[in-house]
């Protein structure tokens, strides 16, 4: 099955390389108004869903991740038409040189080919990573998670109409259509036919696709963000970024999961701390549960987590040091921020923690590939190979070194 | 074993993160010395690796591969001199923007980390591969081939000599002195240690990495090359350009091993082929042997072949269409090349050709990072994530953003 759609994948490719920048946001905004027109269908597959997940006693949190509304695919057309509106990522020289007389040596951004995307119950996410996937010119072939099939279908149908109405191949987004683990585990390791392969979703799913796949895979997400209030830090600041950063939406992978804090400030700045973090529960050290009596003992599982939820692990450190440790040891590599005056601390907590985005007093929620300016996101890297913190457009292209000459032959 | 060395891999990242790229460039000048000084030491383990490998009856390629010199130790010594006056890959601004009023993101380069690096034979790629990583900042474990062990062995030992005396951590350098298969395979799957796999050797090598491998792998070198020589192609530049692709170094990623020609020229061209690849075995489709009576019948298989050898398979194809779909069926994505006079069909080479580097009017020989001007190259990618065609310095690092703020919350 896998096979099949990876050499209709292949072909689609081949067939649409000659396309234009126009012609492809042209089709983008045929996806949009496709989905408002096929907006009934697209409830009705949806509601099915919701039946379904109900019966199976799915909690209420991941059905409102479900659920599609009026208003959600209003927000999907409108997030294909934005990334109709963003600038093509495709055939820019990054790079040029004379190497010989009259070879010239060209380096072009180009498509990555064929992404396996992976994900988990958002059905919006299948018009969002295909319309992504799509603008760099590449073929894309998607898995959902099986409680979303019927939404995801609907919408995977709707765009493959609009694909086809605009003059592209169908076959450029593909939904895999057999929900076995089996058919999960074909794509995983499809080299022959699949580029790259990016899974977004929680751990449990990144870390099946880590443990199986043979196709190379772009590591998404899991976020173990820690912010490290040093003694030199203007404590009026430190409060409202830390209740920003773990309460604006705790269950992101930007959202903050342990307070470092300096030995010389945590009496002063705890006690507010504690205030102002209102409905979340903290867990800290044993020199936390002295300042702040009643609150719970950190574990060592806990200072591993990402909560996910208005949780907060706490501990006492005794040096920069001692923090750039702590966070070597249990950060995932995502988002980790300093909060200082003191230059030089800023500086090696810059160079010296090794994670996608580092900050110095600033909130680890501003890791997004919307406010870094990308337009769309496919996901958050933490990965050190092709792309390492948000990634937009740019990083759904490869690249292709184009030698132009006249009979030249190697000296 | 794997994870002891992992451990101190990370250790010496981390105590050598402030290092100057003139304190690196000045340890990679002592490793130079180093070389020199020790080269007599160098030479008598090589001397016992040579009697293994006669001892074992290794062929005489093989046994020249692995044999060191006076002349080879001086050439490693300014190989290392030459990666010095490189320029630096580390902390370079990738991107700026003032995300937010007073919140300015950077994108900067940084190592990749912890590399392993797996070869073969050739006992001077230890110092070569071992040099590039060091000057972009990484750490990195050499696992070579157990044949040239004693070799390496006495060359990092001296490295990691000049390492020392050079105020950095000897741990950046290591190599693995288990030559077992188990470790090995520990190498390819110690992902909490170890950032990217980079193998350099044959299909065999690579093959085993990429079924193997859980860390991130940077895949190289496999080159099924293509020439086609289009009906619109100038035929006095085609003999050369072919002869040298085919002839000057046959054993290279990037010598051609198939000739497609288009039937219009292929009874002009073919007789003046073969005159000119005089020692060339050719293999050709029924087409070539009734223009070339006596070449031998070329099968399926040798068109999938990476012959590195003085062999040539040839097809007479009927159309640009029938040489890009061949290309596409039998090619690994390396260096193909079309010889035309016709922009529109180069135009469409150039477009439908998916490979690391494609040529117009020019021989393959040139996929190379020393022709690119890259200084060093540490191999030539073949995949489409992280680096494509010849990696230099640039191709070992990752990126970091750096946000910095004055109490930015987001909205």
């Amino acid at each position: 099955m896998i096979k099949e759609m990876g050499v209709k994948a292949k072909q689609a490719l081949r067939e649409s390389v000659h396309k234009t920048p126009e012609e492809i946001n042209l089709a983008l905004e045929k996806m949009a108004d496709g989905l408002r027109k096929n907006s009934e269908e697209i409830l009705k597959a949806n509601t099915e869903d919701m039946r379904l997940a109900i019966e199976s006693g799915m909690n209420k949190a991941m059905q409102d991740r479900l659920l599609l509304t009026p208003e959600r695919i209003e927000s999907m057309a409108q997030g294909l038409e934005a990334t109709a509106t963003l600038p093509s990522p495709l055939n820019k020289v990054l790079w040029e040189r004379e190497i010989h007389e009259g070879l010239v040596a060209k380096k072009i951004s180009v498509p990555l080919g064929v992404i396996g995307f992976i994900y988990e119950s958002r059905p919006n996410v299948s018009a969002e990573a295909g319309g992504l996937c799509f603008k760099a010119g590449n073929s894309v072939i998607l898995k959902g998670g099986k409680e979303a099939f019927h939404s995801n279908l609907a919408i995977v149908t709707s765009m493959r109409e609009s694909l086809k109405e605009s003059g592209f191949p169908q076959d450029l987004i593909q939904l895999v259509k057999d929900n076995s683990r089996k058919v999960t585990r074909e794509l995983m390791v499809a080299i022959q036919w699949v580029d790259v392969l990016i899974p977004r979703g929680g751990p449990g799913l990144i870390q099946s696709v880590l443990e199986n796949a043979k196709v190379p895979v772009i590591e998404t997400g899991i976020g173990n963000c820690h912010i490290y209030i040093d003694a030199d830090a203007d404590l009026e600041k430190a409060v409202p970024i830390l209740v920003n950063a773990k309460m604006q939406r705790p269950s992101v992978c930007n959202a903050v999961e342990t307070l470092l804090i300096h030995k010389d400030v945590a009496k002063e700045l705890l006690p507010k701390a504690r205030e102002a973090l209102e409905g979340v529960e903290l867990r800290g050290c044993d020199e936390v549960l002295e300042i702040l009596p009643g609150v719970k003992k950190a574990t060592e599982e806990d200072y591993a987590t990402e909560f996910a939820d208005l949780i907060l692990a706490i501990k006492v450190v005794n040096s920069l040091e001692e923090a750039i440790d702590h966070i070597a040891t249990y950060g995932t590599g995502h988002s980790e921020a300093i909060l200082t005056e003191n230059k030089e601390y800023a500086e090696r907590f810059k160079r010296e923690v090794d994670a996608a985005v580092v900050y110095v007093n600033a909130s680890t929620r501003f890791t997004d590939g919307g406010e870094f300016g990308f337009g769309g996101e496919i996901g958050i890297s933490t990965q050190k190979l092709h792309a390492r913190g948000p990634m937009g457009l740019e990083e759904l292209t490869s690249n292709k070194y184009i030698l132009e000459g006249s009979g030249h032959a190697r000296k």
